[in-house]
């Protein structure tokens, strides 16, 4: 839909077209950039005072917004002018999935691989023995796909992405470029009790164990990832060492982001950037880490939970925490910390004042 | 410039040649590893006190240096060292685009795609129909120009690099291997409010939203950036949602540092590995952040601020702050923060004995 | 070894067969998804109570863990399971290094590159001229090795790898995709003195320094890597500019790592995900750096030295010392640290409280 009249748009959107309903509409822009036929995205009340600021002739706005007192020729009023973002953006994104279905020339798939119909294999992709690759699946250049790997209907793959061997990928998925699938669990063994052993049981003392050399736990276990997830550039999820690590349905991950050995995702969780999720660690359903979080291994955080940007979680998260800082806690809690250390200075100089001021005062250790 | 003379090289770099000034270079090394005609680098006094260590002959020193008192045959005096670091090392870089230019018979360049005189194309490139490649540009192996993308004189692209489509950028860039540019920004909506628009709103009350599937929200925008802009290793720019994500001239980033989506950065700014700057954030110029740190989305830092590694930033930065810590305060306070926060343990000692010391100490709640 | 009895895996794996021995095995599984020939992994007492979950015939168990009473048919003992889990995992993982030795008909090995007998080199790799590879290397999809790299024997480098000019690695190397070693260091200079030295010198006062473009200098140095060292997905390791970036023996790193220029790094270290070491610092033999730490330039930190996740050192750290937190403290401290920052609250509540009782508390400032 590279062009359409703002009544077509506005019934796509499940909005209400006002003004002049026949205009035309080429693409979107921000209130400011505004000019000809491109609708003004006002999303919220201070996008609709820059509109002033461009040339907008017509305009995607909240339901309620006075459109009249807005010099526009034309209008599209939805409930949640956000979620319209949805389709509207959908509908102008001639970038997405270009070209017809075609196998690239350059592009080398090996004997028993399967391509579904509808399929696009671009330029130096790299299709092992095994791997099946579902219909319309839409690869960008240099991707690799790994022997015996499964990957389902629908998915965009962009260039350098890799899918290790025997990942299994369900419906409608996408990567960015350099997303890497499957690669191996970081798992090492001493043949004796390690200082790393020793301080997490002691969380401090290695107890002077002996240097010794890492000796490689393979993975056995494969990566399993359900329906409508995507995966950022760069970011990174381990397989498991003997089970599968498993992503649950409708999970977003953004770039850089770093899934350890055997950990286990619920649906529809959101993992911002270079969040690290360590291995064997649990997450429930509906989760947000924000971006950079950390979490240690063999962690459990329960649905609901969401941590603010760059939260350390050390300890398992209850269901529904909003937790913030380093390590972990309660959002109200670490903001109330973080005031009180301001307050550190004056709290110095009231105690020294009041030791002071006490007859034992000379006598302190 | 693989081998010259002391008095060339001196004239090159701006500096002076004592000594016997014909004496052949054919490198440079640190002091301790000096030996036959490799030119000793002591940038600084503790660089210079190695000099007894290797073989030196001849050295690069700062201005002032007693070279007589060295045991050299020769030196190039500078009134900057590192600086004419620059030169030298450009100098006898024979590593720096080797080859002539060429494209490689196993790279592909769609019909379409506009290839400047002077350039070098690896193998396994893609070259993608309407993009431009400005004259002289190398690229490695294995990079990835995508449909309409726009690439500046001398740009010099290594292995891997992936630019997406309609991307511009600038004159003299330099991209290192499994750079992402123009990869999809992380941008996704629920039909009805969130639980995250809610914390964001109340600081850490989701107010039991309900759980709902992220709709994914396309990019329109696209990526642009100015000249003589360096991208790291692995590192990533997003698009923007509708405007475009803009990289002013002259811009550093290490490896692995994520740009989200719609962020604006003015020129000369400093981005040091694995940092990460939310959607929609703004940085002015010269602005320099330490590895690591993290800037929350939608925020603004000023022109010249600086962060100390890993500092997490969660609200605006004026201009000129020096700034450390999570969350970011100024680094003075920051620094007076640490100290306080070891005297925390004599400080409820103290409370504890005042507390004792007063008559109604037993009442307290 | 994908089938084999119960007698002679617990030969490979120094341990003991019990019950009947000549039971076969035909891969590992944990408890609760036992069936069939599998052997149930219970490396741990915990997993031993799974047991009953699954189907479990077989099982690996601790010396000393009465199988009799675990309805087995047989089982292997042995005195470290997750020692045991090297071989075992070793035995059957059937998707490491697949196929015979061969160079991929589109691969490209330029004229003047040395493979060694017995490689396996896969699709689209490039080898660029005067590269030696070693005896039974085996390359994924997408390899780069640049001009004049030298890697080992044995090495095993996933899609996409990148191994720059020169760099020199050992024998029995493993990196995951998309590993980048041999990017240039993030080395700028200014003409004049900039804010950034000044405020490493002031802790906090850029004392006004005029904004500058950086001047960038190369890296003439390299990266030398010892034996059996593995690198994860998405990792970087940067040239040194003058001398080389040097790796010791053993090392492992996780994914998205990040190795500044000029780092040394002592043997068998264990470097987790997402940790960035920034330019020149020095690391002894054993180090253990948790996930997200970060680590400033120019610090050392010694032998057996181990910190907690996103512990971030801001300045060295003695031989075996156990750190934790931002800034860096030994680990007992800044456990201590956390639990006071949540009586800070009760100790402004009694600072308040004994204030008010003194007699000069009206005279406060």
């Amino acid at each position: 839909m590279s062009v359409c009249n703002l009544q077509d748009l506005a019934k796509a959107l499940n909005g209400q077209a006002v003004g002049d309903v026949a205009l035309q509409v080429t693409g979107a822009c921000e209130p400011q950039d505004a000019a000809g036929s491109l609708l003004a995205i006002a999303t919220s009340q201070s996008y609709v005072e820059r509109l002033p600021l461009g040339q907008a002739r017509i305009a995607l706005l909240a339901e309620g917004t006075d459109w009249h007192s807005l010099n526009l020729l034309g209008a599209i009023l939805v409930p949640r002018p956000r979620f319209a973002m949805v389709g509207l953006s959908q509908a102008f994104d001639h970038r997405w999935r270009p070209g017809p279905p075609s196998i690239h020339p350059q592009a080398c798939v090996e004997p028993g691989a399967e391509i579904g119909p509808g399929a696009r294999i671009g330029a130096f992709c790299h299709i092992a023995a095994g791997a099946v690759l579902g219909e319309n699946a839409w690869l960008g250049s240099h991707v690799t796909l790994g022997e015996g790997c499964t990957i389902g209907p629908e998915a965009t793959l962009m260039a350098g992405v890799r899918i290790g061997a025997e990942v299994r990928i369900g419906a409608r998925f996408i990567a960015h470029p350099g997303a890497v699938i499957g690669g191996d669990g970081f798992s090492f063994v001493t043949p004796e009790r390690s200082a790393i052993e020793n301080v997490r049981e002691t969380l401090g003392d290695s107890k002077g164990a002996k240097p010794q050399a890492f000796a490689r736990i393979h993975s056995l276990g494969s990566v399993v990832i359900g329906d409508d997830v995507e995966l950022g550039a760069n970011s990174c999820i381990d397989r498991g060492t003997i089970r599968d690590t498993q992503i649950g349905d409708g999970c977003k991950f953004d770039n850089l982001a770093q899934i350890g050995h055997n950990v286990k995702i619920g649906n529809n969780c959101m993992i911002c950037a270079q969040v690290g999720i360590a291995g064997s660690s649990v997450l429930g359903n509906n989760v947000v880490l924000g971006g950079q979080t950390g979490v240690s291994d063999n962690l459990f955080i329960g649905d609901n939970a969401i941590t603010g940007g760059a939260t350390k979680v050390l300890s398992n998260i209850p269901a529904g925490r909003v937790m913030l800082g380093y390590p972990a806690m309660k959002m109200e809690a670490q903001l109330e910390v973080y005031k009180n250390l301001r307050r550190l200075p004056r709290m110095l100089k009231d105690l020294a004042r009041l030791k002071k001021s006490l007859p034992d005062s000379d006598n302190s250790p």
